[in-house]
């Protein structure tokens, strides 16, 4: 069994770095805390007995050898990037989990057959560069390096350059690994494991997203001296778009979801009517026909809005991966793992995206889950219990083990 | 009569201070730029044989001598400061119309009873700082010394702090200053007196306003994995009073006038649902009534909105006037001087706020209007024709002479 107070005591520890203001992190891709997080990781994999790689989008990769010199690795991990107002465990369990797989196997002193690798991702979140899990995407060959290195964030810097100057750009390049398998472990994101009173998701499915950047532009004016009928106000067609976000969700109900987190108008000044508004509208469902209805349905009515107000209107797809089924047999490693081990499990659908999502279009891969409290993440107050750690954890060490034998 | 193309060159010259991105200007007010607009001012007022007088808000004060010791002196002026995305002549025309009136002076050689001041007042505009109008209402004893240097900006910068910073702080008491009259040449900004084809808007009236921020309060939560039933989407919530406020501006037509220029979201970020949303209602009518009505029934009605939604919503009074009756004589004042010139005109309200509305509590005042392209205002585009120009300070010119004699 693995040891679950020096995996709680290692994800405090990294949740030092980069702290926020609500007792959870602000560690985002490529700044200087990402910069002192990683170097953290490394420094723990060598003590581990580890070798660091790291390729050209600043993935890395901490092996440890197997028995068998012809064997492919066994992948697992996540990532240590956070939101802006992030939790301490989402994506940073999955690569903590899969260094305490290692110095377990240490301090059980069993060989494995395959190498196993933990791996941090580079930027999955997807906050400061559009889109998420942007570095395990150009591994798996779904976006090019160079378009990705274009990336920019909001103050117009861009990903190749970040990745530069934190001085964690690699040699090595990206996709060329060839795994046996990659497993990662998550927190769920969502209520439905704790409401169940499961202690473990066996992930089957991911959801598939869309995110579609709309720009609205109407005319700056004056609040005060522009009478009502002359006014373009880009901030009101936005609302009116939103309201429709909302109604498109649920209309595809139970499972379809969207909403949009990134909103700016400009000049955004109190006395300026806004003449331009831009909002990321981000919907996803387990059925790619839901999601492209529902991409088609908001770009029908916002036109339709914009065009009744005098507004024009304009629409990027920005981040988008369709629906998910992982590998039956590593999805088969990791209930059975459970069961021997008797946890509780169910099925589960993954609602948000991971690493996972992209690496099974190129490896074997699957998933094991844990609950949260209350279902919430992407919230400083994101909490999972010691318990749920280690229960995760031990999954994923037996799924990994065992499939490292093979 | 006035120099038309020194008024012109003088405005194109104060342009090149804080350009804009599109043609405009962003000279907000206590930046580095506004440090050098109000040097270049104080410099061509010198140049004129002015003495310029400071005060502890940074209001300037450039003075012509006038020929009765004991006559109070007649004050002309308006605002240097723009919008972040705002035009070269909304202000700027007051203060370089005054200077362009003490320029004429002296080139007819005239001499006035009443000594003349031309008055830059510190953040008129309320973007950077709000409220809007803050120092002239420091000066009309609407608010106290120490709450304006206490306001911050997005950055949480104080506007007492950034006034030393940029070296304008003065020594002199704020409202110490008798006046006999004060006069305000500005831009329409709105699409009256361009549409009836009129040179001269004599303003016997300016409307009122009220500003509310509105902080609406949700949950940070995955986009992804949080079901549509447990979400509390600030954003969301925000997009619904929205919607109310242009319905509720439109309820009082053909006059009051409602929006939100500002607007922003925490955390911002693609795939969080947002947690927190902040914005301000801008309402504006010459009914107090009304003003006072459109205040009450946001509140009433955010308040429904956000307690169906689960979300909890504050409201701040972060700006506000009453509706004001400008000074009969100083109006009179401008009429006849217009009627004296051959200068078409009609009797209008000012859409926007003003200086000249807190300085009207404390000394009797006046507004001159002249026409601008569209009614359009705080935007880059922002343009009025050189003949408008000449035309309004003319009149002002008249106006001022005439009070200055008496
Ligand atoms: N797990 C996670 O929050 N990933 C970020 C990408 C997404 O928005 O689903
Ligand atoms: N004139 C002008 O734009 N003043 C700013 C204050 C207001 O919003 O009315």
């Amino acid at each position: 069994r693995i040891d679950g107070e020096r995996l709680w005591e290692s994800l405090m520890e990294m949740a030092k770095i980069g702290p926020g203001v609500a007792g959870g992190n602000n560690r985002q891709t490529l700044t200087d805390e990402d910069a002192e997080g990683r170097a953290l990781f490394q420094k723990w994999c060598e003590d581990a007995g580890c070798t660091m790689g790291l390729d050209q989008m600043g993935n890395m990769f901490a092996r440890r050898e197997g028995t068998d010199p012809d064997a492919l690795p066994v992948y697992v991990g996540s990532h240590l990037d956070t939101q802006p107002t992030g939790g301490k465990y989402d994506g940073i369990l999955g690569v903590l989990g899969g260094l305490e797989l290692i110095r377990s196997l240490n301090d059980l002193d069993i060989k494995t057959k395959h190498p196993i690798v933990v791996t941090n991702w580079t930027n999955e979140e997807g906050t400061r560069f559009a889109p998420a899990m942007l570095s395990s995407g150009v591994f798996a060959g779904m976006h090019t390096q160079d378009w990705a290195y274009d990336r920019v964030d909001a103050e117009g810097k861009r990903f190749g350059d970040e990745l530069v100057r934190i001085g964690w750009k690699g040699e090595e390049e990206v996709g060329a690994r060839k795994m046996h398998a990659f497993f990662e472990l998550h927190i769920e994101q969502g209520p439905i494991l704790e409401a169940e009173g499961v202690d473990i998701g066996v992930v089957t499915h991911g959801q598939g997203l869309s995110w579609t950047q709309v720009t609205i532009t109407g005319k700056d004016a004056h609040t005060g001296s522009t009478p009502m009928p002359m006014r373009k106000n880009a901030g009101l067609g936005m609302a009116r778009v939103l309201e429709k976000v909302e109604e498109i969700a649920w209309s595809h109900k139970p499972h379809a979801v969207g909403a949009a987190g990134h909103i700016d108008v400009y000049p955004n000044s109190r006395n300026v009517i806004p003449g331009k508004a831009v909002f990321t509208v981000d919907f996803r469902s387990p059925d790619l026909a839901v999601i492209e209805d529902m991409e088609k349905r908001l770009r029908e009515d916002a036109t339709k809005i914009c065009e009744d107000m005098g507004l024009e209107v304009e629409f990027e797809k920005v981040g988008g991966f369709d629906p998910v089924e992982f590998d039956p047999e590593c999805v088969g490693a990791i209930r059975s793992a459970a069961e021997r081990l008797g946890y509780s499990h169910m099925n589960i659908v993954s609602g948000a995206g991971h690493d996972a999502c992209w690496i099974n279009r190129v490896a074997p891969s699957a998933m094991v889950m844990c609950p949260c409290v209350d279902g919430l993440s992407h919230n400083e107050a994101e909490e999972i219990s010691k318990d749920w750690a280690r229960a995760g954890a031990e999954v994923l060490f037996h799924a990994v083990v065992e499939t490292a034998q093979i």
